[in-house]
């Protein structure tokens, strides 16, 4: 297998965790009556990490798309060592890093907010809130889950990027293009 | 200036704003009298995130000087393409890969936690606390800063081993090494 077909199966696969993890958490509530009166419900708005998470992972979901497209049209052609094909290495390195540190950082940030909401904090007498709404919070981590999934195959697509890039350059000398 | 003496500087500055970062998270404590009676000390131990990251932090301090001595001890021997070179470099890849995610998850998670701290949660009723503990949360914020400072250098140090990995490897087909 190439490096190509490689990377368009961790783009797909990326692809579909990342719009798993933002369905997830998009579509999560769960509603509890309050002192067995006041109906509660409880949904992905009501922590901001939440909100953000889904918005990222549908950006980076799409994202992902858009290189498959991109590594699609490009198969054929550019197939060389010109200066463009170098140029479009770096950009798609550069975005590739971008995206995995984004998407990595929306989940540890979810992840946070849901360890704080699962054991609360008894020094800011913050309290736990998973022991009242299980199933929603249950539904969160399977979602953080898939995120975490996501970032991962993410991490392995930027190294393959990363590769694509760099092994145009000379093993000898720093920043040295190889066809020189 | 080559890759390995960039390397080494960007080493030198990430320890530096690691060692910064645990030293602010670790060393701020502020002492409030609640209802102008009982003394209340916040300290980095009241959230889990911060204490967290003062190891985080320190570890990948001595990751970096590790990393340093063994550049500087590299220097002069093993500069070829033998494959013991070879091993060296994805160990560096993978390594530097790993501290960088760490520190950069570690830091994402305490800002996650500090920016619940600054503005409450209406919705799950956990009340803000940095407008009782300014100057504690200020400190904060100072070392986040660094942390990500610290952060964004190993990003590019990663790059670099990255660099120095995968320049050995064919430009024409996947994984071939350049010597065959």
């Amino acid at each position: 297998m190439d490096s190509c077909k490689m990377e368009a199966v961790l783009r797909i696969l990326s692809t579909v965790f990342l719009v798993l993890t933002a369905f997830l958490v998009g579509l999560d509530t769960e509603t509890k009556l309050i002192f067995h009166a006041f109906p509660r419900k409880a949904t992905f708005k009501d922590l901001n990490a939440l909100y953000v998470l889904v918005w990222i992972a549908s950006a980076a979901a799409v994202y992902n798309l858009i290189q498959l497209f991109r590594s699609y049209i490009q198969t054929g052609f550019m197939k060389d060592l010109t200066a463009s094909y170098r140029c479009l290495a770096w950009g798609i390195y550069l975005l590739d890093q971008a995206a995995t540190y984004l998407i990595f950082a929306a989940n540890t940030a979810a992840a946070q907010g849901s360890i704080l909401a699962v054991t609360g904090e008894k020094s800011f007498q913050w309290m736990k809130l998973c022991n009242t709404y299980t199933r929603f919070c249950h539904q969160i981590g399977g979602a953080l889950l898939c995120g975490y999934i996501a970032a991962i195959l993410m991490i392995i697509t930027s190294s393959i990027s990363a590769y694509a890039l760099f092994r145009l350059y000379s093993p000898k000398q720093f920043l040295l293009l190889k066809g020189k």
